[in-house]
């Protein structure tokens, strides 16, 4: 039997990152696709992408291209491109696909034309094709280097999850199957939210303390969002949420936690370049959802009107600190 | 009416933190209890404790004795710590315990020599005493200097843990009330397994990804266990589990996480020394009950086996990453 073949669009670091630890497990044939001509010829002639993957040596199988006819023979196709560019990607590249090929999401966020899930955007843009979700804490660099990395993969129909989860994981990169696309891609989205809040307690001088409890009640804000939304508790309690959150929280290769920071310190706040993090147009679509779905989110709403100018900092958190005492 | 007395037993950073915020909060009359008298003397006398908090002033109102007869008058006892310690406190301090004070043990880990729960160790020497827990991510210079901070107290009576959040919270230091204490301190004890595991990955460079990986994982663990025995999965997941979790592992503070990153390293283990870390302990403890209630605890027996020397981090990992795979 001929392996599967699985195709990477986009060649950025993810999925590139992507790409060659799929390839260095052995189980699927692997393109990456991308559109840049003179990169993907590059990539395939000196099997290193210095821009997004500094000093890392791309694995020997991994194949690439920029014609998109290539995913004529593709069983498995990962969109990995920003959330606001899946909808037209999913144009471009849907009249090339194989019937019945499996179309994973890898991007965080949510779609800023319809406010909805990326999942959805797929699943309306390529009628007929089972759509998953790809997500959790896996920082490009650490996934190409082949250091352990642990993420999550959601489809509706679980068996879906589970054949992707079989033939993508690997020695170092590990899949975990779940049946909630929707908490998946929550955890993925709302994580952002809280890390720009980690990063306004960062710059603001806080506390570690402090960051720490805004984590473990900011998480029970993301699950209360999530089950209101037909997603689950638990799966915001694993990889894709907490396990995400922690990474972006506490790592400052967070673009949202850096933007959080800058809030942090009073620092003014270009708001053209403030809607270019995923966290801000979260917290604003968030809190909204919360307040239809009459739910308490506290900490989101309050990064929210933080971004908008309607509240300070300091406000903030003598609101947070002066709610009435409650049980967890 | 006259104010409640609130004594916190213990002059060390913790115990001098919390008693300065309780007393800065104002709904209570504090007194710090502890045992060196020139010590205690001193601080009455310059409001610093400059070995244990350095730099921070300690609130006007807080009162300092060597004196156990000043427990006659305290409605609530607060008993902080090291966990070893707590049963000989509880023998010393008891006979001069009013009837019916509550008292609350401050500590986090598993009492070595019933290897059972702090909470239960009290409850034993203290009959007629109703006990509460306090625990959660809170370092004592964040408590001191006024930081926002957030943690749990938790009593089997709701009623009596809402008392207490009510009469020690305050504009800087905010409790959560719980009716779990076996969750709240289960949390505490596992999230120093876990911070050790998270410095074994630090000191071994395997990456920011793969600690948020072992984070979210080593959760799901502790809920495991903890509702195993008789505790709950949402306290697990809350201010005292996760929230403790995230703070122990993603700073620098913790020794269990220094001695995890030693471990890491292939630094040379004094096992003596290592006796004395509490997660070390907790590991142990924890991996043989995961065996005799036939729960699936990877992390934490890996954990214990590195550290008995039964087993080297790298097939530890191999192990991990090659189990089956399954869903979150």
């Amino acid at each position: 039997m001929s392996r599967q073949h699985c195709v990477v669009i986009g060649a950025g670091a993810f999925g590139t990152a992507l790409a060659t630890v799929i390839a260095a497990n052995g189980h699927e044939h692997v393109t990456l696709l991308g559109r840049d001509r003179s990169l993907m010829t590059d990539l395939a002639t000196s099997r290193r992408h210095e821009e997004a993957l500094p000093g890392i040596e791309l694995h020997p199988d991994l194949q690439y291209s920029c014609d998109p006819e290539i995913l004529e023979h593709a069983n498995t196709v990962l969109f990995v491109m920003p959330s606001q560019a899946q909808a037209s990607a999913a144009d471009t590249y849907g009249p090339h696909l194989q019937a019945g090929a499996v179309v994973v999401t890898c991007a965080k966020g949510i779609d800023r034309e319809t406010t909805g899930l990326l999942s959805h955007v797929l699943e309306k843009r390529l009628p007929g094709h089972p759509v998953a979700v790809l997500s959790g804490p896996g920082f490009a660099a650490d996934i190409a280097k082949g250091l352990p990395t642990a993420m999550s993969v959601a489809a509706a129909d679980l068996s879906i999850a589970e054949s992707l989860a079989r033939s993508i994981s690997g020695p170092t990169f590990r899949l975990y199957a779940s049946a909630d696309p929707v908490g998946v891609q929550l955890g993925g989205a709302l994580k952002n939210v809280l890390a720009i809040a980690c990063g306004m307690v960062e710059g603001a001088g806080l506390g570690d303390s402090a960051r720490a409890a805004l984590i473990a009640r900011g998480l029970a804000e993301m699950s209360r969002l999530a089950v209101a939304l037909g997603g689950e508790a638990d799966t915001v309690r694993g990889l894709s949420g907490l396990g995400d959150l922690v990474l972006t929280a506490t790592s400052h290769q967070s673009r949202n936690l850096r933007f959080g920071i800058a809030l942090g310190r009073g620092d003014a706040i270009d708001s053209s370049r403030g809607g270019l993090v995923e966290g801000a147009f979260a917290a604003a679509v968030a809190s909204r959802l919360a307040e239809s779905h009459g739910i308490d989110m506290p900490i989101t709403q309050a990064v929210a009107a933080i971004i908008d100018g309607l509240l300070d900092i300091p406000t903030a958190l003598e609101q947070l600190m002066s709610r009435p005492i409650t049980t967890e």
